[in-house]
């Protein structure tokens, strides 16, 4: 499976609404980071708002697509994380610190906008 | 595996980006109603940019969710429908007349608009 990445504007906007396995997790970072690189995007909004529960490996690869979006130069906003997924984070040392986050997808888009100066 | 569906102000946003099988289709299918009702959205948009061939099944549930969307007042709006794909959709009979289209997403969200004269 291949979680789709959809493109809007200068924008790539990823809902995870499943489960995802380790394969699924190292194939999204590739589709993502190729996305970028293909259209340009200048911010990424990550929507978990259905994500309840994540395990140490997809939180690393999370941690990772963020510093390798924000190396080539995508702005990412991650949204609607759960209070499991937070705890997660943060008990694994992934803290994100400089990661815009907001509670939806709109709130997102809005504050990719601020952030960018559009 | 299930097609996640983006909420995006009223509207929700797919976009079928890899070969899906009938149950896929099937469980699409709920999904889009259920979450129709849910969120009580006035319009869709179907992105099948990535879609390069459709079976008859996943064509006539596609013509089916186009409809049932419609009863369930959101208008639908299917994006980059590709060659091979419009060519399967006519000869199985699935005429799509009343169905908006358009280029891309940002085109469909406009389409959208404009046909809700938000």
């Amino acid at each position: 499976m291949r979680i789709p990445i959809l493109k809007l504007h200068n924008y790539l906007l990823i809902s995870i609404q499943t489960e995802i396995d380790d394969q699924t997790a190292i194939q999204f970072q590739e589709d993502l980071l190729e996305k970028i690189h293909k259209t340009d995007a200048s911010g990424v909004v990550i929507d978990l708002t259905s994500v309840e529960i994540i395990d140490s490996f997809i939180a690393k690869v999370l941690g990772d697509v963020v510093s390798m979006s924000d190396l080539m130069g995508a702005r990412v906003v991650l949204t609607g994380i759960q209070p499991a997924v937070a705890m997660t984070l943060i008990d694994l040392g992934i803290h994100l610190q400089k990661v815009p986050t907001a509670l939806d997808l709109e709130q997102g888009l809005l504050k990719l906008h601020q952030e960018l100066g559009g």
